[in-house]
Formats: C-alpha cells, sequence, structure tokens
C-alpha cells in the first residue's frame, strides 16, 4: 500500500516538474518573439539594419533580466521539488498558482520593455517577481507543515530553502525602491542581484543565502 | 510477457502524460497573450498607462477564470491517470480528444474577453468547460468498461471520480442559467465555483465531491 | 557495460518521445490561433457575433482535420517508438525530420484554411500528410535494419507497422485524387478516412492495418 | 546517503533534459510562424497562390537551415548529456545559458529571412551558432572539471566530444568569412555542412569528429 502510494505521490511530482519545464520553457522562448525586427521598409542598408538593431537596446535588456529571472526561478524550484518526498493536490494548487505567475513574466516583460521609462511598467514587472518569490515560499511552507519533505532534509536545510527566498525578495525590494527614484536605476539594481545569483553562485556568503 | 506489456503500457501513460502537461503549459502560457498592452501611440504619462492597465480588467477577469479552469481540468485529469494501472490505443484517442478541447480554451478565452457582456461568447465559453467535462467523463467510463484501473482502485473510489465531474458539470450549468440573464451573474457564478474548488478543497463536502 | 548501453538508449528513446511530445503539444494548441475571432468593430448585436462564427466554418473544418492528422500521427509514432528496444543517433535524427515534417502542419493548416477552395493549397496540405507517413516509414525501415526493435516483436508485427503506414497513405492518395476533381471533396474524403481511423479502430478489417 | 545523491543528480538531469526538449520543440515550431502565407486580397487564381509560395522560397531555405541547426544542436546536446552521471547547480545555469541562446534562433532567423541578402543579418545568425557552440564547450569543459561524467567515459570519448564541438565551430567560421564577401555563399556553405552532419554520420572522417 506504501509503496502505491509513493509511486502515486511520484508521478504527482513529476506532473509537476513536467508542467513546471513546459511552462519555463514556453514562456523563455515566448520573450524573444517582444524583440521585434526592424521594418523592412525602413532599412535600406546595412548600416540602416544595424541602427534599427542598436535601437532594440532596451528591449534585449528587458529580455536578458527576464531570461535571468526565469532561470532563477526554475532553479529555485527544481531545489524545492528535490527536497520533497511525495506531493499531495493541496500542493500541485499551489505549485499551479506559482506556474501561473510565471506565465504572467512574456505580459510584465512586454510591458516593461515597451514602457521603458515608466513607474508603472516597472513596478508591475517587480510585482510579478514578487509575486513569483511569495508563491514558492507558499509552496515551501506548505510543503514544510504537510511533511512532505525527504526525511533527511534537515532543519537547516528547510531553514536555508526559505531564507534564500526572503533574502533575494529583500534585494528586489531594494531595487524596486530605487526604481521609484528612476526607472533605469532599478533595472540596473535588479540585474546586478541576478548577474550576482547567476555568475557568483560560489562566494561563500550568497551560496548560502 | 506480462512485463513487457505493463512496460508498454506504462510507456504509453508516460506519453499522454507529457503530451497533456506540454498542451496544458503552452495553453496557459497563451493565455496571457491575450491581455495586449496598451498601444505606444496612446499613453503619454503615468497616469494614462495605469488607465490603459486598468481598462485591461475585463481581460484580466477572463485570463484569471481561464487559468483555474485549466488548472482545475489539469488536476483532474491528473488525478484521474493516477488510478490507472495501463493505457491502451482507445484510452490514447479519448484523451487526446480531451487535450484537443482543452487547445480550445484560448480562442473561447479570446471570444470572451473581446465579446464579454455577448451571451453568444459566454456560452462557447461554457461549452468548452461542457466538453472538456464530457471528455473527461468518457475517458473515466472507458477506464472502467476496459479494465484499465489499478486493482487497488475501490469502486467508492472510481463512484467518487465520477460524481466528481457531474457535480462540478452541475454547478458550471447553474452559472450558464444564470449567464442567460446576465453574462456578468455567469461568469461571476463560475468563478465562484473554481474558487471552492481551488481554494477550498478541505472542507469536508466539497472535498467528497 | 551492457547495462549502461541499454539505459544510455533509453535516454535516447525518452528524448524523443519528449520532443515529440512538445511538438505534437505545441502543433496542437498553435492550429487553434488561426481559428480568428470576428474583428470588434464588425459586430454590434449577438446576431452578427453568431453570423461572424458560422463564417469560421472553413477554418473550424480544417482545423479539426488538422486535430486529427496530428492525432493519428502521434499515436503512430507512439506505436513505432513502442516497439524500440533503443534507439541510435541516426534514428535520431530520422525522428528529428518526422517531428520537422509534423511543425509545418501549423503552415499547410494555415494555407488551406485561407484559401480553402485552391488546389494549390490542397495540395500541399496533402504533401505535407504524406511527407510526414514517409518520414515515420524510413524510421520504421530503419529500425529494422538497425535491428534497434525489442526481441519479442515478431515479424507479423513488423509487417503490421509498416503495411498501415502504406495502406492509410494509399486511402490519403485516393484523397488527393479526388481533390483534382474537387478539393471539397478532396477534404471530405480526408476527414472520413481520418474518422475510420480514430472512431472505429476496432472493425476487424481496420484494425489490422 | 549516496543514493539519495544520486536519485537527485538524476532528478536535476531530467529537468535539464525536460525544459531542453520543452525549449527545441518550442523553437522548431516557432520557426515555421516566420513563413507567413501570401495574403489573401492578392492572390486571385491558383497561378498566382503557386506564384506567391515561390516567392517564399528564401524563408523556406532559411527555415530549414534554421531546423537543422536546431536538430544537430539537440542532438549535441544530447550526446553530452547521456555521458553524464550527475549534474548539479552550476551545471544546471551552464545549460539554462545554452538554452537561452538556442530560444535566440527564432529571432536570428527571422531577421535572416527578412533581410536574406545583408550581412549584418547573416553574421548575427552566425553569431548564434558560434554563441550555441560555446555555450555546449562550457558545459563540456565544466563537466570535466567538476567530474560529473560516468566514470566508464574516457578520455578519448572526452576528447572527441571536444573536438567534435570545435571542429563544427570551425566550418561554420569558414562560412561565417565566405559570407563576407556573398551572402548566399555564407548560407550555402553552412547548408552544405550541416547537411553533411545530418546525412553523412557514417562516413568514417566525419563520424569521429
Amino acid at each position: 500500500m506504501a509503496t502505491i502510494y509513493n509511486r502515486l505521490a511520484g508521478r504527482d511530482l513529476g506532473r509537476i516538474a513536467a508542467l513546471s519545464d513546459g511552462i519555463f520553457a514556453f514562456a523563455m522562448t515566448l520573450l524573444v518573439l517582444e524583440i521585434r525586427i526592424p521594418e523592412r521598409a525602413d532599412v535600406h542598408s546595412e548600416a540602416e539594419l544595424w541602427a534599427g538593431l542598436v535601437a532594440l537596446a532596451p528591449r534585449i535588456v528587458t529580455w536578458l533580466m527576464s531570461l535571468m529571472t526565469l532561470g532563477i526561478f526554475w532553479l529555485g524550484q527544481q531545489t524545492q521539488l528535490g527536497h520533497l518526498a511525495r506531493a499531495d493536490r493541496n500542493l500541485s494548487w499551489l505549485y499551479f498558482v506559482f506556474l501561473a505567475v510565471i506565465t504572467a513574466f512574456p505580459f510584465s516583460t512586454r510591458l516593461l520593455a515597451e514602457y521603458f521609462t515608466f513607474r508603472v511598467a516597472f513596478f508591475i514587472y517587480w510585482g510579478n517577481i514578487l509575486l513569483a518569490g511569495l508563491a514558492l515560499l507558499a509552496c515551501l511552507i506548505y510543503e514544510e507543515r504537510a511533511g512532505l519533505m525527504r526525511e533527511d532534509v534537515t532543519p537547516e536545510v528547510k531553514h536555508a530553502l526559505g531564507r534564500r527566498i526572503v533574502f533575494a525578495q529583500a534585494l528586489y525590494a531594494v531595487g524596486a525602491a530605487l526604481g521609484l527614484m528612476d526607472v533605469a536605476w532599478g533595472v540596473g539594481f535588479i540585474i546586478l542581484v541576478q548577474l550576482n545569483y547567476a555568475i557568483a553562485p560560489r562566494l561563500p556568503f550568497l551560496y548560502k543565502v
């Protein structure tokens, strides 16, 4: 009986992972559609095409930022799922909510790319990051309360998983505060935070969070 | 021989699950494309951008409703697949039909978002939900008749699986009747039914259905 | 050593299956985007919306036909993969070609939906079906020659797998011949062939092919 | 403990593979959307439709080239993943970068299709291939240094994996140099290189690289 239960639970975990990979794959690929190529009618020479591509810079910056956002959340969710022994219906719903928030990134990315200097666009983008973090945190809290984690997961690891989300969101909130003053500063700070997570995961201090 | 058969059957179950996850992932992510951002030429200030976003409310409501619809059917199908010991060619076809109905949601969602006050649009949306429920029920009935369920699935569980679909469709039908009078009431009722399924799965009465 | 080899081969089979499921899921969901909703500016009443939807009939017919086409090839490929013991690099390439042909269906479907009465559009659609069948047949022939099938697959089964593809393509070719006279007849015949494969797989005569 | 670790690592490998398959599936299917069908208003006869389709030739050539590019990288990554015993967080990030580069192909393909005779477009396309190759090479180097490969992978195999990437990129660089003179020559040479990899993997000389 226990065997069957575990098999089922494992299947559920697999379904969550599979839906997640599909959504991340699709959202990542959709992002590039926002980088529209220069209008054919406006371009008559190599130089004009190059100029048209350079003018895409804000969209390319937003694209790279969103790719990193998705990468960080993909890895974060993967790490969390990796500590689970099994899943249940409620957790499936919570991860579904997390994934629904992830599907909003192509929208918020497009908005920010089109309205790069607008605070409203920036805060909606930050709100998207915040919601994704909160959803992931809700999954984590539920996993602990419902006892879904593997037995070998120590309290230290559990604590570290939560602290990692809270710390990252605190850094993003600093970026949001900077964005209140100037959107470009806010975007720049968020990109720095992300590069930090992406490139320097071996620094002892940041590796822990 | 039995081993080979089971392995093959398991593989088929995996293929159904994988196709399903791909389709749900894609349909979920497509939905957000319906929330078009305000036209750049119409927006000259933060206030105008905010007003443009507030004007997207009907699309956002329809988006959230469709996300919940997809979530409910994703979980419903996952639960059903979780009770199977194996699949066969006919069942693959039946689930393919179910998934084809799911791929229609981006269409019916777009129609309802664009024609929010039109009864025709609302009934096509409801028809989409109805067809998805019927397809899932057809899968369930076939699974029982063809003896594809795991041996440890009791008659009570089988009964509960079917009752759950019929009960949900009955609630959606009430929503459709309300929509006959006023589309906003119909949409509101359907959202309440969905929130019920999504948020309150622990209430003893509803957990059973 | 043999164990490692089998594990690797199994992984390859899994990758082929996963790429296939992704492509079928995506192609299926893309198809519905071809059914564009009536222009908001043209619609002032429920009756006009209904009329606008009825005018979508050719697109809906083409959509259903393409869904069935994809379903038949999804199941056909699944059956073929189910008989394999392992895969190799060449087979991966052959299935990649098959999948590339599958990704062309959203194009040929769009073409046929837009140019429903044009022979050119119909023959490109039929050509897409033909290429998909030939690619699947090439996979099958290679599987036999390279000895990739499971040991318990009898010569009868191998023969049946090939005959199934050839027979179906022969029926599609009849549809193409009818389309030479009138496209509507050709489309109608192809839909009949597909319904046959989808709905009546238990008839002894057709089940064998 | 070792068992749990391996299981986790295997799960990570599975997640990388699943995300990859999703992204390749999606990118492949997106490519076909670039082949826009002739405008309905411009076409009044079968001959005009045929002429309109013939005019799509540059887009179809670019489409086929990109399909082959994706196929080659899909197989290349699959081969590399097949030699791994386990994955870690850093490797997940490196593959994420590789996949992000892959998601750029629909953009660079669209650019080349629209600006077929422009050197800028051709070099951005080549740059995309180069970046994909470098990312794959970075993954390979990290895998060796971090000791993530299976124990039965000999130094010869490791060397061959790296040489394969470097050799292919050298051939692409020749194509780029030819493109400096004439874009059509560059595209033609790259297609020849790809056909070589796709069709002739059994030639002793090329099979080794």
